[in-house]
């Protein structure tokens, strides 16, 4: 079973805060908003996105609490609006 | 009789949450807004809906109070602004 | 006398609800808005109500609380701004 | 002296309720927002007003409280956005 | 020493009030806005002011408290958004 | 050191309000929104600045609390979003 | 590892107020909305961002509680929406 999101929206899986620690990324309490990161497993449908530049597999920094939480099996998944990717992070 | 829905909207048939669950996605209740799933039945006259990748016959995921409940004869069904649609499950 | 609704409007004329539940359709209470049916009687000037679909004679949904309602002698119609036709009901 | 409205606009002269009544529309006071009837004297500067099919002579219905009022000699006139034009009568 | 007014504006120069009730315009003060007279003296940089059809020297008619009070010497003018000025007036 | 606005924006010298009296302009405080006046120093990067007619050394006039305020050595400057210069004052 | 902001948004290094002061630039606190200033380290993926001038390496001033703070190891970052930044430093 697979997410295909719908227009200009990406499903993400996020990633532990404490993988995330480990990978030199902090994402401080302190921020007006709290921020998560998370893999692409899915673009939406879209032709914009290419232009954005997300492709599925990349890590990507948006808000905590930004988009919709969705539970496939065991995998907790977010469907997120692309305006609330702020960042891909290259490594 | 039949519905077609008006502009950038599609007529969906919600499918019940206990056949939901067997199928593997989880509507988590914790969620900032419930979700529902449900079958398209019709799409809507705006030629942009082809674009954004929605077909009868998909699974689509959407927000549980968004759009408009209608009742033709026995059946339930929600008439839905694309907008609303956020994914499409494909197994 | 007649009326030609100007832009992107239609003028209906309400169907009754008792007529309404004879035909099959159902018009829940329970919804968050009312809905009600009606037939276009006029189309308005904008060349995108026929991108749109909506012809003179089409049964359509909207919400009962849109529009302008006006009585032409005995008739009473409702002029409807097109985003507020939900979508037509084809028998 | 003449008015020319600018923009999307049209002058127009009101018609007296009591005169409208004889003509067969009634304009309910129980509607949401209290219907006007006048007749178009001139229209604005913005070319897209043909295409809304509006043209001088023409009666129109309105918001009785849309647009602003100006007396003109004795003559009482009101310049409209030409989104607050419902419809034209046609007899 | 001139004022060239910058984008979709107008600079006019008020009209007194027992000048304009002599000319036959009347503003009547239970109107919802107060309106004013005035003579444009200067048109703005925005090529889309002449498709509006206003030009120097024109009577025009506007909210008396819309746009910017400016004293050049002895003259009050006003610099107005073109969305304001709602008529011109023809002799 | 220099300072080049960013998109549709305006860098302004501000001129102190003696100067600006002996020049025949007033800027009357009972106005609803308190002007200034200043001198262009630098235009910002959109190419649609030349269109609104705005170039260096201009005398501006804009609303004296609009835009961001900063310190370059001894001099306070103002960034200014090109809507908010009302008029250029020409000599 | 490194950070491409997505769409119209740029990463800048913050520069700490000591050092701003020193090169001349005083962002005064009785400012509406206080300043900072900072290096752009990456800029995002629309091609926009081109258009406004925007490079890698300049010094630029923006609000200083606008856009969104991350820490990359020891280095504090800001992805911030181009719209929020007001203007290049030049020496």
């Amino acid at each position: 079973m697979q997410i295909k999101p719908i227009g200009l929206r990406v499903a993400v899986k996020p990633i532990k805060e404490e993988e995330i620690t480990k990978s030199g990324i902090i994402l401080p309490d302190t921020a007006k908003e709290k921020k998560a990161e998370g893999e692409i497993i899915a673009i939406g449908t879209d032709v914009k996105i290419k232009e954005l530049g997300l492709v599925v597999g990349q890590r990507v920094l948006f808000g905590k609490y930004a988009g919709d939480d969705v539970k496939m099996g065991d995998e907790e998944i977010k469907i997120l609006s692309c305006e609330d990717v702020l960042a891909v992070i290259e490594n």
